[in-house]
């Protein structure tokens, strides 16, 4: 079954076409990136891997909207000569990256007219991503009006919190009226870690106790028991939680008033800046992970204290779940940091091997494309890298509410 | 040595003058509160404790300064009948308690020109603490002019955080132009704490690593490795961290541009509800424990709701800490909701089990002055209930400045 996965941003849509038996049976046969839409020039990015070689297709040109992109999208599918489809009819089914529709969906939908009304009720809680979502959806109607439309969460696997996890400890009314709350993000990838943790463990999901660390230019965590999501560190917006590329995650809450007063910056201000040139850029310049681990090595001692920082956050995290999650089976490492950073998951992992997490050095140098296992030969601990895969994932589930409709 | 205590709010004073020879010998022998300085009616409430018996004085007439009320303080203490020293004079010391100093001070100090124009360098950060405790300080050196004048900083304890605890994730210079880090408060109870623990425990302060857990009106956590504070949860001021009775404690960044959206507000407005109408109160609309704890017996689901998450956040900072901590001797209980909820903590180690923190119900019972145990007999670790006592630790530090001078 052939399942395109979109994520719409306000300027751009990322893609990827599926051919999918089961979530171990799949082949990407397409891939792609449409960017800078609205500007002058806009890029076309596409990408497909017959034969598992992989052929790359780059092009300019205007695109006004996202119904221009998504136009030439569907050209590239289904180019007679190049293209990997005979017409977009055959695929089944788009399943769409959606950030947040609060409690009202829990679980993957497809889409109607209901659920898109819900995206939009949402805006104001998805600023930027809800109303660029929901072009992707339009568009998507419009040049696959065979294809079945799913809306994929991505704080929907959180919605298995307790009160006591996603109530911030302000007036209740803001809960109520305003829908404030932790909502969590990366749902998509710590659903997929999750499951893909279970099945490596060969244990059901519902016996299978985690901790997941997403680590990528986003970061969070999520507290993962029984299969279901208990805690995660992001909040009502990504913003909360860990350190970031250039997130600045927790902070007093006074610090914006003091610093707002300080400066003179306004509350937009002050959170673009806490969103865009805080966490490792804010402290050393530098919001690539990579850089900053060089730079560090380099002798930058702000280099130095921010990886130290990152680190240092995300084992307060580990230990605040270890103390939500008892039977722990593992910690599992995964997005571009925690599958890549050997550095990272070292630092993390020192230190806390008095509460069982026991990194092997040895294991940790190496690559994988599969789960592995990383703790050292004895440890109490099980220390995991699995690579996360959102766009697997979304087709997944795409796949499951068609089948569920043909069943 | 007899030496005063004071701690000097806007509109109040609150001391206690304590005859001292050691932390463990002492004798209170009078205690007080000024308020309402600068209302139309001021009020002075003054204890005297003479052969173990508490006589209490209670007055009200006009204070229109602090000098007015401490004018008063010096007559009920010298008073030829009912006073408790002949003269002001036999006052060898008066130590102040003072919100903060930056990294000015990491210690007490004897008070100085230079100690008051710190303290005054620092109103922008402690702008309700600083100006009174300075304030206090005058009024003293005016009165007690031949005692030894001693600050004791609320945040002194915190100075040996390392920068990757006390470091936010924001741009950098905010910290170098602006002092924004994380300061911690509380930490003459917490230093109080750790010295009491490691009495209690038979170790040198310097072996002993103990998580304390100051819960009151205001809570606050501090981890304590080696006799040193290494993270603590109160920030640049004592809104961050764990819920407290009107305090918001943790929440994301982003709600306050959200709500400030949604509302109207202003940050001064924002600040002002995450103060004193969030926490306990904002979620089940009481601020006392006492009373959410009984509302929630008597069936108010949202006293139940915060109740909940008040434990829940000690129970993930206890988590976290524990991380932080290796070779942990004990978690400790203090101040108010500490010493006295029964509930409180055996909720918060309720399901903490897996990390060794096993509470005996029965010895939770107990009530006691004294450091005690809780935990169940074999649990790999300790659970202490320890009554905290600021002023008798700011005594012995006022005490210790005084004995070094005369050295």
């Amino acid at each position: 079954m052939k399942i395109l996965v979109i994520n719409a941003g306000s300027s751009s849509i990322k893609y990827q076409l599926i051919d999918l038996e089961s979530v171990e049976r799949n082949a990407v046969l397409a891939s792609g990136l449409v960017e800078k839409i609205g500007e002058p020039v806009g890029r076309i990015v596409h990408k497909t891997y017959a034969g598992g070689a992989e052929k790359k297709h780059v092009e300019e040109r205007p695109l006004p909207t996202h119904n221009e992109g998504m136009a030439r999208v569907v050209e590239l599918l289904t180019d007679p000569a190049e293209g990997v489809v005979k017409d977009a009819s055959e695929i089944a089914g788009v399943g769409h990256r959606v950030l947040n529709c609060g409690e009202v969906y829990s679980d993957t939908v497809r889409i109607d007219a209901k659920v898109k009304e819900a995206i939009r009720d949402f805006f104001p809680l998805g600023p930027l991503h809800n109303p660029a979502n929901l072009m992707g959806i339009e568009v998507a109607e419009k040049f696959f009006p065979d294809a079945v439309q799913v809306a994929v969460f991505d704080t929907a696997f959180h919605q298995t919190m307790p009160p006591k996890a996603f109530l911030y400890a302000v007036p209740y009314e803001w809960y109520t009226k305003y829908r404030l709350r932790k909502y969590g993000f990366h749902g998509t990838s710590h659903k997929f870690i999750a499951a893909a943790a279970a099945r490596y463990l060969g244990k059901a999901p519902a016996d299978t106790n985690i901790i997941s660390l997403h680590l990528g230019n986003g970061c969070s965590i999520a507290a993962i028991r029984g299969g279901k999501c208990v805690d995660t560190t992001m909040g009502v917006t990504p913003l909360e939680g860990l350190m970031m590329g250039t997130r600045s995650g927790d902070i007093d809450p006074s610090a914006l008033e003091y610093v707002m007063d300080q400066t003179g910056m306004d509350i937009h201000q002050m959170l673009t800046t806490l969103n865009k040139k805080s966490g490792l850029k804010g402290v050393c310049g530098v919001n690539d992970m990579r850089e900053v681990i060089e730079a560090a090595a380099g002798g930058n001692e702000m280099a130095a204290t921010a990886f130290e920082m990152f680190c240092y956050r995300v084992q307060k995290y580990v230990g605040a779940y270890m103390a939500v999650v008892p039977n722990l089976d593992a910690i599992v490492f995964t997005a571009g940091i925690g599958q890549n950073s050997q550095p990272v998951r070292e630092r993390v992992c020192a230190g806390l091997e008095h509460l069982g997490i026991r990194l092997d050095p040895e294991k940790n140098r190496v690559r994988s494309d599969d789960p592995i296992e990383l703790q050292r030969d004895g440890a109490p601990l099980k220390i995991l890298m699995i690579p996360t895969n959102e766009e697997l994932q979304i087709a997944v589930e795409t796949k499951q509410i068609i089948d569920a409709a043909n069943a």
